[in-house]
């Protein structure tokens, strides 16, 4: 049934990471095509925004090292789509090959700059300012991933503060839109309330987040709902909820797009999506990569082999 | 990180129905002193309300024929153990044994009845009066279970007002309290507002309704959500997520308890749970039923194998 909330918006724009955030774990090879075809059957599902790869190098990310062959075969689909770039370096890459919407990648959290890159957030985040700036002198549009901004109840937390001041950094650096992760997956609603009201008492426009939940401990649609009573219409989800998991085989880590699509046509919220062109072309993915889809929705509408 | 929302109930008791809902469809014999040691340990950790096992005819429910043999061993915890009774034999056998707190299972939905019982809705209804009314006599608590609340938008749906019209007619007949039930996952946060706001309207005390959401399409949490926006207090849910799903071995149909206390506790709400524990138990009950939890919160935190 269908029942609009008043209070939500009247559209929302789904940010698809499957071919990007979904398969860069996968251990299995994909072939190109096998990716060209996933990307191609997204946009055909209604999809707007596909991020299509990484230009990260291809020690750290073997399973898209093929970007430079996979990005001209889905470059004139009519959809935004979107790369990673790390560093110049990627940059560089996606700059020869056309890309006009890039990504980079950031982390609101001192200790994760401290051991992946052994530097301070402040001396991470000066990394990807030549990056942006020459990616905007090329009228690229720049999305600024913010990973682990709610962090760890085990391990300790991201305070709210901490997190408004790297979204600062990174809009001040030209950044055209962010999008808040909860990389792990532990945050819950309170916490996206809190940091979307300071967010917006530090002057961020809502229209300039975007939100990307993980499913590890199954809060990211109830998280998502937060956020879309905050204003904000974008939402990361992976097709399918492809997307690594340490745990289990056909657990998700990313929240599943049909997952997310079936909450939104509920609540009458327009995506554009067709739920049943999306849900055959997850059908479709899981054959390619030999395990069932772990989207609760996928598994519930199709008659996949689990 | 804790953050508390005004707009949220402080305090949320949960109806854990592991035992019941959540073995039920187990096609292994669980022995009778395993499902005892179950019902303890979900006692120690700190629910309130466990849903011990069911006095339906042996032949519809093989798993839970040992009512008889399970109720004593567990009737002095410190904690209440509603009876599923399905009719007024069941109810004798409840009442022999000196259980104070039984639930009825009716549906919302017309055609449910027709299928199951070849009864109209209101036919259904009037088999539980007698059940209800010498409950009551007895001075036993009685609780309602709605089924189909939301219902199937490809086959169909179930009329907020249909619904609205089995809530107070089992009200009228005596229940004490009713729980809500998305028997098939569909439903979404919009719906869910709508039945709760027509029920208020109708004069049904929230305080009387408690919810009960499956996760086939990921919804139970945000539909949770919203109805805690409602006032809602009571929330059912199954440890570890154990409740058949038709669809995947490890896929969950009721709400894991613990990912549900892993948002309550983000909110700050009271359970009186101890998450740990709770996973414990989880883990301890995967292993003997020979497969891992299907709670995302239970893979996140255990070390379980897959």
């Amino acid at each position: 049934m269908v029942v609009p909330d008043a209070a939500l918006p009247a559209r929302v724009r789904i940010h698809e990471v499957g071919p990007r955030d979904g398969l860069q774990n996968e251990k299995a090879t994909v072939p190109t095509e096998v990716k060209a075809e996933f990307v191609r059957r997204l946009a055909d599902a209604g999809l707007t925004t596909v991020e299509a790869t990484s230009f990260v190098h291809p020690k750290w990310v073997p399973q898209l090292a093929d970007a430079e062959e996979l990005y001209p075969r889905v470059a004139g689909l009519p959809v935004a789509l979107p790369v990673l770039v790390p560093n110049e370096r990627g940059l560089d890459r996606a700059l020869a090959l056309g890309a006009d919407r890039v990504a980079v990648f950031a982390s609101a959290s001192e200790s994760f700059a401290r051991a992946n890159l052994n530097r301070t957030m402040d001396e991470a985040l000066a990394m990807f300012e030549p990056v942006v700036t020459r990616a905007k002198a090329a009228g690229v549009h720049v999305r600024g991933y913010l990973s682990m901004c709610f962090g760890d109840p085990w391990e300790g937390e991201v305070p709210v503060p901490q997190v408004v001041h790297v979204c600062r950094a990174l809009l001040d650096m030209g950044c055209d839109e962010l999008s808040l992760g909860d990389t792990i997956g532990v945050g819950t609603p309170g916490h996206v309330s809190a940091l979307l009201t300071a967010l917006a008492e530090a002057g961020v426009p809502v229209s300039a987040l975007g939100v990307h939940f993980h499913d590890t401990y199954g809060q990211a649609l109830a998280n998502t709902l937060t956020a879309l009573r905050h204003g904000v219409t974008t939402v990361d989800s992976s097709a399918g909820g492809l997307g690594g998991c340490p745990y289990a085989e056909s657990a998700t880590g990313n929240l599943a797009t049909e997952d997310l699509v079936w909450m939104l046509r509920g609540l009458g919220i327009d995506t554009g999506v067709d739920l049943g062109r999306l849900i055959a072309t997850s059908v479709w993915m899981a054959g390619q990569l030999g395990r069932p889809s772990p989207s609760r929705t996928v598994r519930a509408l199709s008659h996949q082999e689990s």
